[in-house]
């Protein structure tokens, strides 16, 4: 557990980056891969894609909680965000979910280390 | 399953205003709720507010997927938002969880009798 | 909101039901029919594939919680199984998540009418 | 990501404990705690209940989707099990709770560890 130190509008960016990925990945994945098909539902990324969307809800639930193990489930949460981005990165159509996961991944890495 | 002849534009308004009274419920019933104590920690209304945040999760993640079943879980969302609402209404410094389980509850009505 | 007559030896069977078409589903969904692929990635199935997982893990929390709304939440979730079971009837190998789901509907159905 | 080394007993095993520890802090929480009151209401306490639910469910869902970061939320499970077991054995009442929080931080410890 930490000395929080993070001030209320940087959680509350994080928990919207948070929420913006989770919302992006999840309906980027259920309507739009479902939809394509091909390398868009191959395993290893469809996987990444709902991973990301669960971990990211996960994130903004113990952060509005105010959890002490916030910091612990970012960072774990950047780096899912990371591989999700550079999975869609590889895929045609996917240039908001990269955005979204690198803008959270980013957001996530603060709030790591802030509280650490 | 229905024929969706709700607008984007509605579904996406149904969507942010679940999200906001998820946010809002759990973040006062953690924080709030239980910093305050007595009355707010009664049994029967801390269920609510931890029931009407889940619910309308849950609403949003069968929104973001696309489900055939959104309308039949936004009406159940809207019985639990106004009887939280209801629950937080008799309690002191809850009037923006009040106002935020009323929008909600209004918005998932309205979805759900759109698609049916 | 009920007067609860259910027992709770037939709430702990309708917790463990949902638990297991929960688990079931999203196990089959994630790996077998990401890896099988055609037929079981069209948008309708696999849709329908996660969100029985997401409503039968919803239903379980609200049931372990002692939400008023158990049985509302139970009925819908009866409908999406048995639309789940349905369309795994309609291929190959899921025999698995047809059991499950049937069982968990029947579950639901019995915990929806017993509180009301 | 990592070269998954783990047997299929093992995750199952995992799985499992995850489960137990999810359904038995929910429904010690909801119901237990909330009636007592007192100590058991405390911020810290219930935070760390409600925690130790939610990573479990979604240490779950990670590792039946077959997620390649099931490894890093194993990691993060496994404290917060442990500090709820802590938080849980300061109290009357919450034997069960420290007992399913003990074997769940053990199993994801493994878990963490045998995938790396």
């Amino acid at each position: 557990m930490h000395t929080h130190t993070m001030s209320q509008d940087e959680m509350k960016a994080c928990i919207d980056a948070c929420t913006n990925c989770h919302h992006t990945c999840l309906q980027m994945a259920m309507n739009h891969c479902l939809r394509v098909g091909g390398n868009h539902v191959e395993q290893g990324h469809f996987t990444l894609m709902m991973d990301c969307a669960r971990i990211c809800e996960t994130s903004v639930h113990l952060q509005l909680s105010g959890s002490s193990f916030s910091a612990e489930l970012c960072d774990v949460c950047a780096q899912v965000c990371d591989a999700c981005a550079d999975s869609c990165e590889r895929l045609d159509g996917m240039d908001a979910c990269v955005a979204a996961c690198r803008a959270c991944a980013e957001s996530c890495r603060a709030m790591a280390k802030a509280v650490h």
